[in-house]
């Protein structure tokens, strides 16, 4: 396998050889270690030092069910810690198949000057991207389609990137026409932008295909790993994932008051029957959208959907359960159709929902707009777009939007904002958003599915489920797993070894797996520490240890000894 | 004396006994103890945990020249660390004879409530500030002097503090008709807005004195101190302080390359020949403003000018360098007439005008307006009165602006901006600006007077200077001494002893005096450790140590070793 190196000071591009230290890492693993040892830790997060990495999980190209997302990383301007985040789409798979383990791109773009990198087998270039520049995300990636081919993978930034607001995500296209799977968090969006690279393309990767060093092992793996994911009763073609997607759990959520709700005040938002995955399936099938499709090639759990307005005209896909809190109960909207125009907005922007969300809630205390006021909203929204000094308030995310705007109730943790469980009535996620190196961050360990074997409204339990929940999470990030997937190798984590083993040959055994898994946890604890967050920065927000939540009317009471211990034993 | 508790939550105060851990403490040294005492450190500096603290030095109220400067602190929310800034008029020399060694203002105003605390004698209460709300400093201080007496000491907020603004700061009057003294620096003024505080009004003392322990020893001490302060050639009545103020190094900094030009990009500055202190006051005289005023009663240096219009109509008092610098050279400003303009704005709004120079010098980039375009610049900081998405901006000051705007070059340390000498060719000022725990601030400890003594474009001496001159600072702070009366003292510390063992009757000796003035600054570091900032965060902007300042082509490379280990012999 090879790296990439992409100099945007200098426009130098170079092919390399994977050093023997990146060897036997992919995704957030890989991202972490190439920050701790190539980025100064204090660096300026937009500036030349920082590097954006793109990179499949381990198992990318092997066409694994449900296992090629790509992660994207750099030193985060949101959290000034470590960062990845990733997506579906084809790019995962595509690099994997390709044989590059890694995009790093390095240095400084030219102010407002923007390129394109495109990949096309063993050659790379960066070509001028004026003909996009200024574009969304979804017309960006047409005009590259419509110059490289419509089977070719785009990611890319939309103005939020550009404008280098730190609400910024990337977006990264699927099969087909597929649009916007988002490497959302921590504002590598802005990362993206302040490298002047508005897009990456990869081209259809012909007569490339990944080498298995025992490819029986793998197969056999693979087949078992795939049967139990169509199994699994969750996952199959009649469970609650498959049918609904991710919005399957917003009558949970509500139900155990953890809906975030008018700016997290309350956790229960009472019309949001009218935005579960139910809801979503039914007005999907009513207009002819589509239901139950993929995100990646060769996913057996397809729980992706395209939204259509009443006219049949799409609108948005996939909508997510994240997105539904953050602009949906979270700004008091009680209904999917303005759910899926502010999801489209945020997705053509190139916004991460949930830091947009957040953001817009705390902004309705400043009477921006009221709670459930559609128009309002997407007028606000329409000003990130436009990069009015509004906008660009509202695109760096929801703790800039406190600070400028004097709101004190800010849900966020380590610069980030929290996803759609309010950390008061599922402790285990508070215990998460506050001590992953990642920030506020559900993927990083999310304790929903766990409710049932540690209660969420104590504090018993919650830390210890949160280090297996994050190291799980750390597994998943690093091998292109997607989170939906993990149940059968949690239960049977030989699955993935004899998968690793059968593609590169490594011989590793349960230990090396869980000491890897844990490895880039610490690796990425590292960085922030040489980054100079301390315990302290892996807080909870004040107001939320002290304003209680209705229903429950609990506050996040974990105490600080629990979170400053979380990894003693990691 | 007397401590004055007020609680903003419940609107309860009381009177308290000066505990023993406060009693020989004042100004900073006690802000610093009661930071540590009873202040969270991770607490949320605009939240009901923070206290604001106003307190005269120790020699407040005993009439020692140049001596009764009014302390304002509290946690900065620029910062996020402790914070202390001072000013002149009258309320230290009237809290102190009043003998109330501070006003500690705790909880959290109800939203945009605001109340405004009179203390009259032994009576304190708090009353409605409906008729000033909403107003600048100027009106509300003339309003509330037309209540309470023009001779009642007024110290308020204006709009930046009441929209909660961290570029905000607190104005204070002195005798008569003087407005304008400013507790500018580290967003206090947006502590106090969180508070729901307007104005502090303390009416006039009558038949109260400090009571002496020593009386001859302190009138010896206090006469031969006053004298030194004549006598001495930079700050006598033929003196060039005396004479030209602060503005009187214009030219010297310009000189040697560190006046801050068009956001720190350039050290020299041609036109600043316009904006020199001989051409401040040969403008005031031709137009019958004042020069040669005092802004505390008893100083006999008396620095402060009153610049007024080409028709004769005061503007504002007292132009200072650092403004000078800010928002003259740093914004390309070639005449005193719009240095004027902006300093009256950022005093009526209440705004840091180092802070909102910065803020507005890195606005620039964005093309805001252009370097020198004083209609452009008025219009941006218009709307920081009207409280416009921009306007709160650019009155969050230069990181947030930085961050919003995204633009990388943010002359700053700790959150804090830089004032008028840049680091590059004034090295030593680099050292103090990244170390202090106040952020970057000259008056913690200004290399500039020691220039001739270590060269300021090398690297030697500096961090040496920096840890003795922020001792000094620390003193001056602590005790109600302007910074242009240092000299006797650093000469002969006896004085500053036997004047507080004339008060007190301490039996202080030099070690005692050293000691004290060395924990003042332990104080505020381990506070600043208790809230999570670590050496990482004592640091130098990237862009300073890689991008060279003209003329001298110099960047800054005190080495990090060097910065942390500054209070290595403190």
């Amino acid at each position: 396998m090879k790296l990439l190196r992409v100099n945007m000071t200098d426009s130098q591009i170079r092919w390399e050889d994977v050093p023997p230290q990146y060897e036997r890492l992919g995704g957030r693993a890989l991202i972490a270690k190439v920050l701790l040892n190539e980025v100064p830790p204090t660096c300026d997060a937009l500036g030349p030092h920082n590097k954006l990495i793109f990179s499949p999980g381990l198992l990318g190209g092997a066409m694994v069910a449900t296992a090629g997302r790509l992660s994207v990383g750099g030193k985060s301007p949101l959290t000034g810690g470590t960062k990845e985040a990733n997506a579906g789409g084809i790019a995962g798979d595509t690099l994997g198949k390709a044989g590059i383990k890694a995009i790093i791109v390095e240095g400084l773009g030219k102010p407002k000057q923007f390129q394109v990198l495109v990949i096309d087998g063993d050659k790379a270039e960066l070509v001028p991207a004026e003909d996009v520049t200024g574009l969304g995300t979804y017309a960006t990636a047409d005009r590259l389609q419509e110059k490289y081919g419509t089977d070719a993978s785009v990611s890319c930034i939309g103005q939020a990137g550009e404008y280098l607001m730190t609400g910024a995500g990337i977006s990264t296209t699927g099969e087909r026409d597929q649009r916007s799977n988002h490497a959302a968090r921590g504002g590598l969006g802005a990362v993206m932008g302040s490298k002047g690279l508005k897009a990456v393309v990869i081209k259809k990767v012909t007569g490339k295909t990944v080498k298995f060093q025992d490819e029986q092992l793998f197969r056999t793996a693979a087949k078992e790993y795939a049967q139990k994911l169509i199994n699994d009763p969750k996952l199959g073609t009649k469970g609650t994932q498959h049918l609904y997607g991710t919005a399957s759990i917003v009558g949970a959520v509500n139900e155990m008051g953890s809906l975030p709700t008018r700016n997290f005040s309350v956790g229960q938002f009472p019309p949001s029957v009218e935005l579960r995955g139910e809801k979503l399936r039914e007005l999907i099938l009513a207009r002819e959208g589509k239901v139950g499709t993929r995100c990646m090639p060769g996913c057996v759990i397809a729980c992706r959907n395209l939204f259509s307005d009443e006219t049949g005209k799409p609108v948005v896909g996939s909508i997510q359960y994240e997105t539904i809190a953050l602009v949906g109960s979270n700004l008091g909207i009680e209904n999917l159709d303005d759910v899926a125009t502010l999801n489209y907005m945020c997705n053509d922007f190139g916004l991460d929902t949930i830091e947009t969300g957040a953001a817009l809630g705390g902004g309705r205390m400043m009477k921006l707009e009221e709670f459930g006021d559609i128009k309002g909203i997407i007028g606000l929204l329409k000003q990130v777009g436009e990069g009015t000094p509004l906008g660009r308030i509202i695109g760096c995310g929801a703790v800039t939007t406190g600070r400028v705007l004097g709101i004190r109730r800010v849900p966020a943790c380590l610069g980030q904002a929290m996803p759609g469980y309010d950390p008061r009535s599922l402790k285990g996620n508070g215990v998460t958003y506050a001590t992953s190196p990642q920030g506020a961050d559900h993927t990083a360990g999310n304790a929903f599915g766990a409710r049932k074997e540690v209660p969420p409204l104590g504090t018993e339990g919650q830390k210890a489920l949160s280090l297996r929940l994050q190291i799980i999470a750390a597994m998943l990030d690093s091998t292109g797993l997607c989170l939906f997937a993990r149940p059968p190798i949690i239960s049977k984590p030989q699955l993935m070894i004899d998968m690793i083993n059968g593609i590169y040959g490594w011989g590793w055994t349960l230990e090396d797996y869980d000491r890897s898994n844990r490895e880039v946890l610490r690796t990425e604890l590292e960085f922030n520490r040489r980054a100079g967050l301390t315990r302290n920065d892996y807080r909870i927000p004040e107001f939320m240890r002290e304003e209680p939540l209705p229903p429950h009317d609990t506050v996040f009471d974990v105490p600080d000894s629990d979170l400053d211990s979380v990894f003693d034993t990691l």
